[in-house]
C-alpha cells in the first residue's frame, strides 16, 4: 500500500426529498447565490421550482446561470465568473450532473483569481481561493459531487482538460435518487459507464498489497452491474437508483483509491474522442476500455484473472490465468453491449480519420496512464483496436 | 436504503513515517497542546520522543497528561479538563489507541461546558463546543481516530457509557502501520476482534436493498481475516499491518454503515462484561458475537447464509439456508478460536455470578439492538449461551 493523505469534508445528504434541504444547507454559507444549471430538464420535472422555493424560504438572493451543456465549455465559466464578480456572489449552487458541477467548480476557482481560470487546467498553477460550491445532483455519473476534480472543454481549440485540487470538493452534496427516475435510458447508461470506469481506473494498479481496496472496488462493480439490469427494466425502482447513486459518489470520492497508484490512461484517451466528436463521456469510455484492456492485460495477467473471477464470477483455473484474463475482458465488453452501450468507434459512427491526431494530442504532455505508460504509438494502437 | 447524512472531515495521513507530521498538523490549529497518552509503550519504542520533537520543531508549547488505561476512566477526563482550563489549552493531541482517543474526546467535550461532562454520556445532552482533537494512532481497533463516538467508564459505579456526536470527529488522524509492529499478539488480536465487530454491528441490519454496503463490509471482513493470519505469523509485515489499520479506520468511520440501520446490541452486552471484569473489549466481543448470532439468526436466515457464503466461502445450497447460516456462525467462531481469541466466558474465567446483573444493567434504558430488539431476558439468554 502506498502512503496517502485523504480528506473529504463534503456533507452528504442522501435520500428521498433531500433536495428540500438545499436552502438550509446553502444558508449556512451565504445570503446570495449563483444558481448554476443546464437545460430544461430541471424545469420540466419540477426540481428548479423546488430549489428556488427552498432558497427563497431562507431569504437567499438568487442569481441564475443556466445553459451548461455536456462537456461544459470555458465560455460559460467566464460568464459565471463575471456574474459573481459583478454581483459580489460568494457561493455557487450547482443543480445538475457532472457537467454543471464541473462548470461550477471552475467558476469557483476563477472568481478570486486575477489571471485566466484556464491556467489551472493547462498548468500546475493552483487557485489561490475557491468560492464554496453546493450541489443538488441529478445524474449519477461523474462523481463530481464530492470529488476534487473538474473537466472543462475549450471549444475553439477542441481541448478538454482536467484540473484536480483538494480545495475544490463541494461543501455539500444533496442526492435524491428519485430525481434520477426521469433520466433517459441513454443518459442512465452513460452515467453507469462513467461510474464503472472510475472503478476500473483505480482497479488496474501496480501498487502491491491492496487487497482491501481491491475488494471495495470489486464490490462496487458487482452492485453496479446488478442494479444496472434492474433500472433498465424498472426505471422507477428507488432501491436500484439509490444504490447506483451511492456507488457513483463513493467510487470517485477518492477513498476507494487510497494507497493505490491509479491509472487514468483510458480517461485521457476518451477525452480526445469526445473533444472532437462531442459524444457522451460514458459512451467513449465503454468504447475505450475493452480496447485498452486487450492492449495492456499482459502487464499483469493475474490482476485481470482476479477481475474475471471476482467481478464476473468466472470459474477459477490456476495455470490458465491468461485465458481467464481474456474471459474477464470479454465479459465486461458483453456487459456493455447487452445493456446498450457502444463498444466500438463504429458503434457511434466514428471513422479512423482523426486517430493519429487524437493519439498525438493525448500524449502531447508525455505518456498517459500509470498501470502501463502509454506513448503516442500505444494510444494509436488502442484507438485502432477500438475501431470495431 | 435508508436516508442518511454523512460528513467525515478528518484529515487522514497514512503511511510510513507519518507521525513526523504531528507537529505540522497540530500547528494549523494551535501553539499550545495537551499531549494525551497511555502508559510506557510510546516511550519505550521512541514514538513519544518523535512526537515531542515534531511539536517542538513547530514551537508548540506542550502540556502532558499520560496514564490513560484500557476502558478509559472518567477521573482522568476530569483531570484533563482541569489542565486545559488552567493552562488555557485549546487543542488535544491523542497519541495511542482507542482508549486514549476516547479520553481525549471526552476532555474536548468538557472544557467549554459548565456542567459535568458525564452528562453527555448518560443523557441526550450535547456538548456546546469541542476542542479540536488530533490523533497519532498506535492500535488499530476502536476506529475512534475518525469516528463520532467516545466510550468512558465511571469506575465507582462500574458504568461504561458511549457518547456519539458528529462534532466529535478528530480534525486529523495520523496512521503509521509501522507503529503497530511492536503490539503484543494479544493486543493485535483484541484490535482485530473489535474491527470485525464494527463490521458485524453494521452487517446485520433490517434495512433492505443495501447490496453495495453489504459488499463493502464483506470485503473488509475478507481482507481482515486474510491479513490476521499474516500478522500472526509475521508481526513485522508492513503490508498486512497497513491493511488492518486501514480497515480498522474505514469500518468504523461511518461510511460503510450509511443507508443501513445498525445493530450495536452486542457492543452493549460486551460493555456490561468489561465494566465488571475489566477484560479487553475485543476479548468480550469475540465471546458475545457467536452467542448473539446463535440467538438471533432465525430473524433473517438468508442474511446469515449470505454471510457464510460471501465471507467464509461456504458452498451455496439453496433450500438449505438454515444449515448454511449455522455454518457461517460456526466458521466465525472457529476463526476466533484458531487465531487465539476467547469464544466463551469460560475462556476468560468469568463465572455465571453476575449474568443477571449484567442483563439488567444492559437493558436499564430499554431494549438494546436494532436487528433484533433484546430485552433483559434475551440478554440473559445470550450471556448464558456465551458461558462455554
Amino acid at each position: 500500500m502506498e502512503n496517502f493523505v485523504f480528506q473529504s469534508p463534503t456533507r452528504i445528504i442522501f435520500g428521498k426529498g433531500s433536495e428540500e434541504e438545499a436552502g438550509k444547507e446553502t444558508k449556512k454559507f451565504t445570503n446570495k447565490v449563483l444558481l448554476h444549471y443546464g437545460g430544461q430538464s430541471i424545469k420540466k420535472f419540477g426540481l428548479y421550482d423546488k430549489v428556488i422555493k427552498s432558497l427563497k424560504n431562507e431569504n437567499i438572493e438568487i442569481f441564475e446561470l443556466g445553459g451548461v451543456k455536456p462537456n461544459p465549455r470555458l465560455d460559460l465559466v467566464y460568464e459565471g465568473i463575471k456574474i459573481c464578480r459583478q454581483k459580489n456572489i460568494n457561493f455557487i449552487l450547482a443543480v445538475g450532473g457532472g457537467s454543471v458541477i464541473d462548470s461550477a467548480k471552475a467558476i469557483a476557482a476563477g472568481v478570486k483569481y486575477d489571471g485566466d481560470v484556464w491556467d489551472f487546467y493547462i498548468s500546475d498553477k493552483k487557485a489561490p481561493q475557491f468560492l464554496p460550491v453546493g450541489v443538488v445532483l441529478t445524474i449519477p455519473a461523474a462523481g463530481s459531487e464530492t470529488s476534487n476534480g473538474s473537466v472543462i472543454t475549450k471549444e475553439d481549440e477542441k481541448l478538454k482538460k482536467a484540473y484536480v485540487d483538494e480545495n475544490m470538493r463541494p461543501v455539500f452534496a444533496i442526492l435524491n435518487p428519485e430525481l434520477t427516475f426521469t433520466l433517459p435510458k441513454e443518459q442512465t447508461l452513460y452515467g453507469i459507464s462513467d461510474i464503472l470506469a472510475h472503478g476500473l481506473e483505480r482497479y488496474f494498479t501496480n501498487s502491491k498489497n491492496v487487497d482491501f481496496s481491491d475488494r471495495l472496488i470489486e464490490g462496487a462493480f458487482k452492485s453496479l452491474i446488478k442494479n444496472t439490469y434492474i433500472v433498465l427494466e424498472k426505471p422507477l425502482d428507488y432501491a436500484a437508483r439509490a444504490e447506483i447513486m451511492w456507488i457513483g459518489l463513493l467510487i470517485h470520492n477518492g477513498i476507494l483509491g487510497m494507497g493505490r497508484i491509479e491509472d487514468w490512461g483510458s480517461h485521457m484517451i476518451e477525452h480526445e474522442i469526445s473533444a472532437i466528436y462531442d459524444i457522451a463521456h460514458g459512451a467513449g469510455l465503454s468504447i475505450v476500455f475493452p480496447a485498452w484492456m486487450k492492449y495492456v492485460y499482459k502487464h499483469d495477467i493475474n490482476r485481470f484473472a482476479q477481475f474475471a473471477v471476482r467481478v464476473f464470477g468466472a470459474e477459477t483455473y490456476f495455470g490458465e490465468e491468461e485465458r481467464m484474463a481474456l474471459e474477464g475482458i470479454s465479459k465486461l465488453r458483453n456487459f456493455y453491449k447487452e445493456v446498450g452501450l457502444p463498444v466500438s468507434l463504429k458503434d457511434v459512427n466514428i471513422p479512423d480519420t482523426y486517430l493519429e491526431e487524437m493519439a498525438k494530442k493525448c500524449t502531447a504532455d508525455g505518456p498517459v496512464g500509470k498501470f502501463v505508460e502509454l506513448e503516442e504509438k500505444d494510444v494509436l494502437s488502442i484507438l485502432k483496436l477500438a475501431l470495431k
